[in-house]
């Protein structure tokens, strides 16, 4: 078995080289198809507060639905639990992520909160109890992040705004239910600057050591969410972080994550360590294709897992 | 936080007691409609071989699904993995464990070896490779329970097959895609079997404590699958081993499990311990409703979980 | 067998009286919800232009879905046969009419132009071939009906767009597919207005007695549309009128019909006549249910049906 | 307008004999698949008992989906309409004539009695009435066509049984619903030789001329079913008769009809004439290419549809 190290990281990004080329690009936003393929960036923090990084561990990428991880954290932050789930559930879907199928047949109530369905009512949540909902998010990444300049990336976030018919059926869907209270276009305007946060590895494995932590952040040492949540954000990213490949991840991988079609991931092994990896080019389930192999083989690496 | 310990135990039993009456008994054949929903039981077996039970630990009961963690390992032995993964699928289905929706829109192949339909095709499997499956499973749960008289309820098998119309359509469903090959009555009857195996929680905990032992039994330390295998058998359990409710129990309870109708949950926390619980009502996703709460305050006290 | 006549109407309104307060009005906007379920109205035109009444059918009621009819009448004075059914098919949906399952499977193509998402493309297509799409319709109806005073009911408009949620969805979701190319509001605006119409029985009989005289209109002879878009559109209704209670009305009633919420209903027996029917109580399909009952009668003492 | 007679239809047949190879011969079972596409024959018996034909009308073919309309025909006249109509429906099904889905959705019920769930349902309850349902209708065939030797193919019903995984799935989903009463293999066996009965044009038109003739035979004149019955099944035919293409056909030929994969075509214009068409070769629906274009030319030729 291997330690952790910028060695072993370097290795890793060298050992996956090959496959960048063989996923694709996310395309249905101009700003997210003109990212190169070849960029690859790899970032942890061990529970010591120790720090290793390999690659394009410092370009900031798009986050896209890694902020669904976010959202949730903030909405647990701001309401009593059963407010949040008579509103979402906390099973996979079964179903692609953009899905109305299963919706309409559960009545306007999404399965998960990492879903596009769930993560518009996470929103719809903090837009009901924040005056400035990406005021507060920003706030809240570049204090856990410790990088006061990170930003919204408002190119992306119009173009995803310019297309974004798909989710505006979903939350119409969900109003025609009761299940959602505010304004749509006010609302998919705060879900879509969330989903184009620009970060990068360095910054998102040191954003999510909270969740390696018992719900504590790192340096500041601030409490973030209870160790309890901690623990349940994890186990809903273990079954529900990987979209429609939750089960294939888990399998390979074995550690709770969440990705973004911007090609990122964010994985932890509670009590170990905090990790982002970052491929642009997806694999059939819309998961970073390079990323999920650095994460397979950091894990056989250094002989830890979840199981 | 407690250490490990039968007056530990004890204690949850008697803490879940009440619970008893609020759930369900399965009832859809005779044979398991008459079990009185007042037993409880519950053993573990430590990473060290120690070993701990309270309540009716050594009452046997019908493992129903527990059995299709079986049907996989044994599979997982006898193919290579690929001839196994053509042929089923590893994500959580979102559906119900007997539904035809998903399976006739994935063109008869099954979402995960843990719902109905994807056990059949595990039997099928040993079907086409083993002379005598029934006596086979025999020896297998014998030898890793180390006790000789394990045996099927033939009445819950007999009775299972009476009632085996939805199963039939599964099976008959696949076959008209081309995922299975042998005969679907005798199919069904190894799968009735399998389903109808009399084993108490002593026996079921010291029997699955290979998935908490890297693939390695308890006693004669046989190797019954790989390390790799028992993990990735753990990360399935995580996503798709209670039902439609894997969400909801990772969340509460954190560890791999996988339960059966009989009110049976099997459980394990890798490098640390196996755990049986086992309470006849179920809660509305067809999970022990008191077993739930067991293994819940289990984690709570130990303060541990997987996440 | 009778003979058509005002006292043949006035028996066959008697009669259904008593199930006048079976069915349930239609609720979901409060302009609809107000309405006295006890009027009761019936109009024939008779293919040589003799007219008979009886009961509440000088009272102006909400045409609702009967409006779906004229928008496809009107499409198809404006586009090619071919630009209009690559966007909607002509197949019974077999869901209720304002399901998303079906549109979502099937790519964003309606199944039909009844069904309120195929409509909503109708309404699409006259608004990129119309300067003025409502007051259009108000031309055309007003001069088939004979009756310069027929206007919409804005109180209902209004309503019906303020619980649009689900029917923003539908638009939302065919635009997501690319099939819905002007602004969603505007659309849902025309569409509202059309459904809002507000005519009696004996202004709708007038109206539609078109598909009964080859597409020619009563009164000044206009053409409509030709004889074969005439018997086409009369198909449709057979097959698609009644919501998910075609085959049901087919089996009973057996004329080419289209219903609305409002608890209108017409239908024709081409070349013979063109009928009305009004009683607002609807049954479980949505279709008004005395005034399936009026049609069954009146096809029953006169022995003529299409079949 | 033409007027009908043997050269009208032989025109037709020349006309389309070019499109008799642009569909698909069916090819689910070799014996249908053996087929020549370049056969076409057409047979009409008018109100008066006039007979006319052309091409290959006497040539027997397997008449397949068609049988359905006899099984419905049969069992209207061995049950109170209540005890058919609480186990089938009679509505279109939007789906595939196969499908699981709605099935399972609707709890077992099928939509109606001529997709193979209606149509197993119907063969259950001749089973539970009928000592010899397959001599029975081999006896109404024979009177009704005025042939003796009219007979089952039994290598095609050999063949069909021998593929049947998935009626068989069909039938055993409707069992575990509680609507299927007898043996699943038995009724199959009852259902396949009902779809493998081999009859020419000739032969089909003259037994399908009681539902142009209010439910009376050509020739003996027989009273087959009463005249509210032939217009039910008539009405029925039209909006589920030709698969999932029923709006399609009546859009284009306005006509009852009722098809099969053997590339027949039965229709009837109530009151005017009984028609039977064949050519192998299907459209994407399922139903005989060449022939639903012979009923369209038939129909545009005379004037005639019941639109």
């Amino acid at each position: 078995m291997s330690e952790l190290s910028n060695a072993l990281l370097e290795e890793i990004i060298e050992e996956v080289r090959p496959l960048t080329r063989q996923g694709k690009v996310a395309d249905y936003i101009p700003a997210l198809a003109g990212i190169s393929p070849d960029q690859l960036g790899m970032a942890v923090y061990a529970a010591d507060g120790s720090h290793y990084q390999a690659g394009d561990a410092d370009t900031r990428f798009s986050i896209q639905s890694i902020s669904k991880v976010l959202s949730l954290t903030v909405a647990l932050t701001l309401y009593d639990e059963p407010e949040i789930w008579q509103r979402v559930g906390k099973e996979p879907s079964g179903q692609a992520f953009n899905s109305l199928v299963q919706l309409e047949l559960e009545q306007g109530k999404p399965r998960n909160p990492f879903i596009n369905a769930g993560a518009l009512v996470m929103c719809d949540l903090l837009e009901s109890r924040l005056t400035a909902p990406r005021l507060r998010m920003l706030e809240i990444v570049r204090r856990l992040a410790q990088q006061n300049d990170i930003n919204y990336d408002r190119v992306v976030a119009r173009s995803e705004y310019e297309h974004s018919a798909r989710n505006a059926a979903i939350a119409w869907l969900m109003k025609s239910f009761g299940n959602f209270h505010n304004d749509v276009s006010k609302v998919m305007e705060t879900y879509f600057h969330y989903c184009s946060l620009a970060m990068s590895c360095n910054e998102l494995a040191r954003t999510f050591f909270y969740l390696a932590n018992q719900g504590r952040s790192l340096g500041e040492d601030v409490t973030v969410i209870s160790p309890r949540h901690a623990r349940q954000v994890n186990a809903l990213m273990m079954t529900s972080g990987m979209y429609d490949g939750a089960g294939e991840f888990a399998w390979r991988v074995g550690m709770p994550a969440k990705s973004g079609v911007g090609g990122g991931i964010v994985a932890v092994i509670p009590g170990v360590m905090s990790i982002a990896v970052w491929s642009p080019a997806l694999d059939s389930s819309g998961n970073s294709l390079a990323g999920t192999v650095m994460l397979e083989k950091l894990t056989e690496r250094l002989g830890r897992s979840i199981f």
